[in-house]
This record gives C-alpha cells, structure tokens and sequence, in this order.
C-alpha cells in the first residue's frame, strides 16, 4: 500500500476545488430528493493508505446512504458465504447493456438469471445467498460486514428511508427471479435485507477504509488483520471494473481505469489495488447514473497519481 | 346470424372425426396437466347461430379453465365501464411481437404501458379498470358478467385451480406496472380478481354462446337482449384479429380469418361477425401456446365456410 | 361493389376542407424535400365504386411516388407467380413491432427472414421471388402489372428520384439476408427493381383504381376482368389490415378498420371490401411515417360511411 | 518484463500435454473447414519475456489466419493515426452483449455507431480511421504495422481464403454504418482492407511477440524500440479486458484476468502487462467463438504463474 504524504493531501484539495467550481459554474441540478442539499461542501472525497494512514477534502465526513455502492460489498460476503461456484450458477458475470434496473435483461440468455451482480437483480440473488435463518439474521449479518469492514460499530441504515423508498420495482425482479426458481423465500426474508442495506448511510471515511481493504487484497491496512479472502477481493475487483459503473463502465474503465462501484447518492467506492482505497461524493448524477464530481474527481486523480491498473 | 342446419352439424362432425384422427396418429402430448386427460373426447366444438340454434361435436360438454380466452371478455367489460379512451391510455391496440407474458415488453415504448390487452399485462390493466370498490366485488361483476353472456347462472371459477397456481410471474408483471403509476392498488385488489377469472371453467356450448354475442353485434342471439355495445364489439374484435393468437395472430389472420382468442387450456372463442359463434377446445399445444387441434378445426371450417373476414 | 353518388362526393369535399382547415392551422411540417410544395391543393382523394365511377377531392390528380404503399401490389404479384407456400418460406406474416427499416428485426426468430412483406426486408423478398431473368425483366413485369391495375399506360418511374436516393440501408438489408440466402442474385437483378418500383409515381385516381380491384376481389369493377386471384387478394388485404400501417397498425385497425397501406410520400391506399377503394395523399408524416391528413381523412369518412370490417 | 527460465518452458509443455489429452479425449469437433487438421500438433504456444526470449509448446510454428484477433491490433493504428477522441466519436467502448457479428446492435443507441472496437463492426470503422488514400494503401500500411509488431517482414495475407470468403455480412454491417455517415467512403478503399486483414496469417511465436509489445507499454522488448505510444496501449489493453472474449469477456477476465483477444481461428493474444506476451491456437471452439483449448491453456497459465491483472 502507498503511503500518504502532504502531495496527495494537496492534490486531493486542489481536484476538490477545481471540480467544486466547474459543477457550480454549470448550475447542474443536485440529487437533493434523498441527500437534502448541495453545493460546494456536497463534495467529498477521502483516501486510505498504507497503516490505514487517511487524506481527506471538501465534504469528507457527512454521513449519505450507499444504494447501489453496496452491491460490490455484498458480493464480496455472498462470495465468502458459498463461494464463486454456486453463486455463479445463479447470476453472470457478464456486463448487461441494460440499465441497472433494468427487467427486459432477465428474459434475455438464461430466464430470470441476472448478467452480473453489479444490477439490483443480480444484487438480490448475491443477498439471497448470504446464509442466515431469516431476513433480520441475514441484514444483520450484511451490517456487521459493513462494519467491521469500516471498523465502524456506530454505522446503520437509515429507517425512514427505508420505509418511504418506492419498493415495487425490486420487487417485480424478485418475483420475477422467483418465478424461475433463482431466488427461493420470501420477500421479508430476502428482499427485505437487500433493501435495508442499500440504505445503510456512512461518510467518505468510511467508505475509503472499505476501498482500503480490497486494495490491500483482504486485510485491514491498519490492524493487518483478514476481512476478505484473496480471491473473493480478486473476484469482486474484477467485476469492479468491468460492470461497476452501470453501462458507461466501459468508458470508465479506460478513462480511470480503477475498479470501482458507484450509487445513485453519488457515491463512488474506488480501488487502487495494492496502493490505495478512495471513497468521494457528489450527489449530481448524469444520464447514466453516475456522479458527475466523482468521476472527475477520480479521473484527475488517476490521472495524476497513476492510478489506472493499466497505467504505468 | 345464420341458420345451423344438418348440413352444419354434419360438417363439424366431420372435422372433429378427421382433427382426432390426426391428433392420435401424431402421438402428440396433451395439455394434461391441467385438464387431467386427453383422446378423443378430448376434442370438441360447438356453434351457436341465429335464435341461438347450437350445433356441437366431440366432447363439446366437459368443463375447462378459460385462461388466456377470458382477456376478450375482461377487455368487452372493461370499455363498457371505462370507455376506450379511458383504457387506451394505459393500455396500448399494438401486436407485442413478444410471448403473452413477456416482462421485457414492459420496457418498450411506454415504459410499464403494455402492448395490448390481449397479453398478460394487458388484462391485468383491463381488470383493474373495471368498476369496483375492491377485488371480490371486481370478480362478482366479472364472474356475473360471463355468466349473463353465456347465460348460464351456474358458471364459476376452479377454487383449487386457482389457490395451486404459480403467481409470481404475474405478480412481477403487477408490481412493474404499478411502479410505473399503470396500475394502483392492492395485489387482493387488482391482481386476484384477474388470477380468479381466468380460473373460470366452462364447455364448448357456453363459449360458442359467448361468441355468438360478439357475431351478433352485442345482442343474445336468442334473446335479442343487448349484451355488450355495437362499439366495443368492434374493438374487441379488432383487436382479437390482430393479436388475438399470441405471436401467431398475423398467420392465424391469413390461415383462418376469423377474430378470436386462445387459451393455454387449449379452447379458442371464434367469431365470424353477422354470422356465427364458435367455442372449441383441444388440450395439445403448439410452440406458440395455441391449440393443435383447435387450429386444425377452425382452418378446415373456415375454409368450408367461408368464414374468414376477407373470404368471400 | 357501391354506386357512388352525389352525397358521397359531397362527404369527400368536407373532410377534405375540415382536414386543410386542421392541417393549416397546426402548422404541421409537410413533407416537402420530395414533393416539392404543401397547402391546401396537396391533400387529396379519390374514390373507387360500382362499374368504376369515381369521385373526388382536394388534389387528386397530381403524381407523387407511391413509396411503401406499392409493398401491396409487389406482394399480389409475387404471390400470383409464386403462390404464398413458396413465398411465406421467405418472409412472415407477422407484425414487427419494429420501424418499417428496421435491420434488427432480421435477427430476431429465423435469422434473415423479414417479419411481413410490409417492411422493406420483407417487400424486398417479395420483389425477388417476382418471375424474371434479370432485373430489367423484373421491374418491366412490376411496371406492367402496376399499369394494368390501374388502366393506366402511361405510369413510369422517376427516374431522378431513383438516382438521388440514399440506397445504403435496404443494401444493407439485402445483403444481411442475401449472407443467410433468403434471397439469392445481384444487386442489379434484385434489389434496384424494388428501388425503382418504389418510385412509381401516380395519383389519387390510380392509386383509388388499385385499391377498387382489391375491394372488387381481384376484378377490374369497370370491364369485370380479373386482374388478380381471389386468393391472392384475400392475403393481401389481411396483411394490410394487420401490419400496413407501420407499427400504428394495430390501433388504425381500431379507428379506421379499412386494409390499407401508407408511404412516406404520404399517400394511403385503402380497401372497403366489396364496396370502395380509395386513395388519399396528405405529405405530412407522424412519428411513425403515417400521413396525417390521410389518416384524418380515412378515419372520418370510415366514421360516416361505416367502411370499417367490424364496422357495421 | 519477466525471464523466461526452464520453469516456464516445462509449464507451457504440461499445460499443452494436459490440453491435448482433455481435447482429445473429448472428441471435440475441431474447426478443420479454415485450418485443415486437428490433434494434438495443432494445439500450440508460445511466449515471449525479457529481452524478447521465447518459449513455446505443442504446434507453435504453424501459421493461422487472424481473423478477430487482429482487431486488437487495428484499433492500436487507428488510434495512432487519428487520435482516442476522433476515434470515440465514431465507435463505443461498451460490452455489446451481442454476437460480434450481430447488425442489430447498431440500432441501439446511436444509430449506426458499434459498440466497441473489437466487434465487426467496430473493427470496420477502425480500419476505415487508417489514414490512407485509397483502400490498397489502407491495407499496406496494416500489413506492415503487423510485420514491424513481430519483427516478421514476412508475414501477409491469405489470398485464396480473402476470395473465397462470403463478405456479405460484412457488407450489410458497412453499408448500414454508412448509411448513417459513421464510415465514408467506398467497399474497395474501407471494407476490402478490413477483410484483407482478417486473412493475415502467423504462428503462435509471431503472436506472442505483438502479445510482448502490448505487454511491455508499446516498446519491442527485445531492441526496445518504441513501436506503440503509452496511452494506446493503455486503451488498448483496457478494451481488449473487457470485450475482448466476445460475449464471454466477463467470465475470462475473473477466470483468467490477462488483456485478450480471440478470433475464430481459434487465436488468442494474451498479455500480462510488465510481464509476458502470450499466443495461443487451439481450433475447436465453444458456443461463444472462443477457442476451446485456448482457454484451457490461459486460464491454467495464469493460474499456475499469477498473470492475472488481479491476482498479485
């Protein structure tokens, strides 16, 4: 893992800015339905380093909920649960060319097999698959990952969200999946979790130290202790880069080059494997779903830094 | 409406005679799942024509499910109480190119407005449309509905049939087209009513007089009572022409000619307008989920008759 | 066949004066990079009945290319020289659900095989399937029957419009299904006799001759000679009821219930089934290629006159 | 780049000697109609390291026409030539989650644009970015990129093979793109250079060394000139990981993780970025267009060595 230095804490500070004025200056609209303001401090970003060692810029500690960004954590506990064999009887691996919520892309290929975890379908069959007796076991036991991953006991979901969020588009998936045997059990006990978790809310810290641990292949950078198997970060990595960033993860693969998973709270959750872990925000998103600061923000850092996997 | 005469009843014996030859000589699987067994008696039509005169053969008297056939019917009371105005905003006239219950068609066009309300989405929207406080109300004025155009009090839905069903695929469909605002109310509300229908069982004789409704512009043929409206009438035959046939309809149009609906049970309601009702069923399915043997019997009667719209 | 008489020219003058009235003040773009000018004097019809009288109104005698409405006739054509076993191993019968140009719709079910011979693919097959040696042959044989149909020598081509013409999409068609030998030969023999077909120019007078014979079953209603078979004529007039129009087809089969054909020329030719044919031109397009004067038009006078099939 | 000691020539020996007993035993079909012969000799490798050393095993010497593998290359002269955003206007860098040879992906989207550069269509319009006068020029300047990449002034295209192939899928892939202005110009200048360089014939040895260059950030690892700019070969590797392997791209890079691309021949070129080269044949090939064996090879190699991008 690399180490932080005052550079990065400069370069971190100078793209923060430089973006803060480019997406002021153009007036976008912010994702102010479930964030609730915007603006310069709106955007943040965070980097973990070797030991654990922590940079930070502009709106780094305000807690936002995780939507999709949670679909590469919960691949990574479903993976360690009942390993790649099974679960990829059950969901692809393959990019979809739909959008993420897409349904016409279960009847294609394979009926109601999702093309990839990365889509709320294939999210749902990866939670589906996280063992556990019920539904309140099975988020509990999504929850505690989250936090021994952040090393953060105090992280939860956000209740109210929960129950104002508009539940009829998942649920078609699930029934849909269930129809065709991919999913088995009830919605309270497999579609439930998987929508709490997605309103599991933490900051840009946070989320940079779950970064961390996948580009340290595993382990915490700070206890050095194991959170994630070598080959489920290898895995998760992968369809990282490949399916991460819905259908512009092509373009962002070869513009960042830098595993990563995004959600529609503007999160971004991005890996320097084996240097290091990046967490940023900014709740503007565009037609695609993506955050607009972020992926400036992470392309001027790639950029700067290197960060690309193939960029050296 | 034409008169049935021996000449009549002789050629419908003969066309049944010849389709079970054919169909045992063939070995081909039936539907027996559902309907329990299959062979000759398996096979059976009846015709109604002017004053309600009824010809039949074959085992025109064995009660089935309706399945898919009742869309026609849900779709006549649906504009009587709404209007086509009304319906068409949530509902499209468009063949689907797609199977009956398809999901992906959902997201074409019109995202959650389904083709036409001869799929499976379709009649789930026609269903909620028709007038009622809640869902047993809904299906009490369905059920009195076929019940008064057949005019056969006893008629009801199959209980068991309809408790084992697999719902989920439907419910897919429902709770899609509900995100999309298509639909608005509850699974008990909505959905049931739709299931109970199409679990409603009757014979040959009871379709054919359904049919004979429709040929006769919406009067009892016996009767003279107005059933349904001269201008819903036209469009549910219209729209029986076009996409009446699953993704067969445009074949079935140049083969037959005659505006009707099939079933997965295996029946077919026939309409050949100012002329005669038809109602036949036959259990054994072909790829495109319409009957083998009903196909066979309405192509050899149609082309005797002359039933076909564009066939004289 | 009906007699037409002095109201039915007085119902042809106002829709036409209530249609230029609408047309004018919506401000609606015509189709001018073809046809050269609009207004009130573009929007026409002609009227076909008994023994051949004719009635008219608006701009009926001015010539416009007949585009996509000849798919009809190249059809009759190549079913009288082929029979429809030959040719429906070629092209479907079945509504697309996809643009009329549509390449996609080529690799979905049997690859290369057009759904219906209302969409280029399928009128290109249609063209080939025409009995001839070469292309020269094959377009004088359409260019005569087009001229027997409407009892008019002196139709012709247009010659600068067949030269100016974009040809690279329906190349691509063909030879998409000329690589899975749906069609087989050269450009020059197959494909430029449907290019210049395309450009027959004629009026609304002709064009109402053509669709007289299709309403008459296939005889000239003025000399009584048959010009195509009853069968032939009966496919055709099913094809254009379900999929002439575009993917609007299915809904003017519920406003308009007339079998008909529409052009990006905005010309509509339309069949009342033993009473009338008619012929209407409107230059001005909606978003699915349909004439929007001619659709106006169609819809009042099948209103008034009930012409529609389920109509009466 | 990495040495290539005893070690590794013993590896590539067990890993070809383990495939050719699975592939036998298997009783594959190869694919004789391009190669002529299977067996054992016709399973080779090849790699090349530091200082350009070379290794190689089983049937490494025998030539193979490119096919698709020679895309990789294609797009590495076009974006030399004319840049990454000239390129990206005119092709995408998405996962079609088509056929490579699929026309209907060029209706989705933009019309006419592929979406990436390593489907046919793509690799059309990259050959047509080839700065050239005329078609010939196209193809020399190609010709000779691939002969300086190997070190091999020998090298040239199959002529028997470019004549009797069927171009016209091909055809109807340009024919629509121009149709839409993405390419312009005719089939002598853009398309016959394409297929011209499809047909290029080389062994594994010449295979692995272009392999080596990628590998090596663009510079020829044996005189360490540079033959590739950084940032292409950046690009290159990027789309070569994530749509390389056809519709199974996904599923290679987690199973093997190395920068590839597959042709119908039964190629692949394989790269380890900062490590080693790799080309392999293998002629039998699944249901997605990739050879059978090849992938057997790689994904042992890559295990047994850690060539993976993920896999440190």
């Amino acid at each position: 893992m690399e180490r932080i230095d005052g550079a990065m804490t400069a370069d971190l500070e100078e793209v923060v800015e430089c973006e803060c004025r480019v997406h002021h200056e153009s007036g976008m609209t912010p994702f102010t339905e479930r964030i609730g303001e915007s603006g310069k401090e709106r955007v943040g970003i965070a980097i973990v380093g070797a030991e654990g060692q922590l940079a930070q810029a502009g709106d780094a500690e305000r807690p936002f909920p995780l939507e999709s960004v949670s679909k590469a954590v919960v691949l990574a506990l479903a993976l360690e649960d009942v390993g790649a064999e099974a679960l990829f009887e059950r969901v692809g691996m393959e990019p979809s060319g739909d959008p993420y919520h897409s349904i016409a892309t279960l009847e294609e290929g394979e009926l109601g097999v999702p093309a990839n975890p990365m889509i709320n379908a294939g999210a749902i069959v990866a939670t589906a698959m996280v063992r556990a007796r019920d539904g309140e076991e099975r988020f509990g036991r999504l929850l505690d990952f989250f936090r021994r991953l952040c090393g953060n006991p105090g992280l939860d979901y956000n209740r109210e969200m929960f129950e104002a969020e508009d539940k009829d588009l998942n649920r078609a998936l699930f029934y849909y999946m269930r129809n065709h045997d991919v999913v088995q059990g009830s919605e309270e006990d497999l579609l439930v979790p998987y929508l709490k978790q997605t309103s599991i809310e933490m900051n840009c810290r946070d989320l940079a130290r779950i970064a961390a641990v996948l580009a340290n292949g595993g382990k915490d950078p700070e206890s050095g202790e194991r959170r994630i198997s070598e080959e489920t970060v290898r895995i998760v990595l992968t369809l990282m880069l490949t399916t991460g960033m819905y259908d512009q993860s092509g373009r962002y693969a070869v513009e960042v080059g830098m595993p990563s998973k995004s959600g529609i709270s503007g999160a971004i959750l991005a890996v320097a494997p084996g240097r290091l872990g990046v967490g940023c925000i900014g709740p503007a998103l565009n037609e695609h779903g993506n955050s607009v600061a972020g992926l400036r923000l992470l392309k001027a850092l790639s950029c700067r830094r290197r960060l690309g996997v193939f960029a050296e």
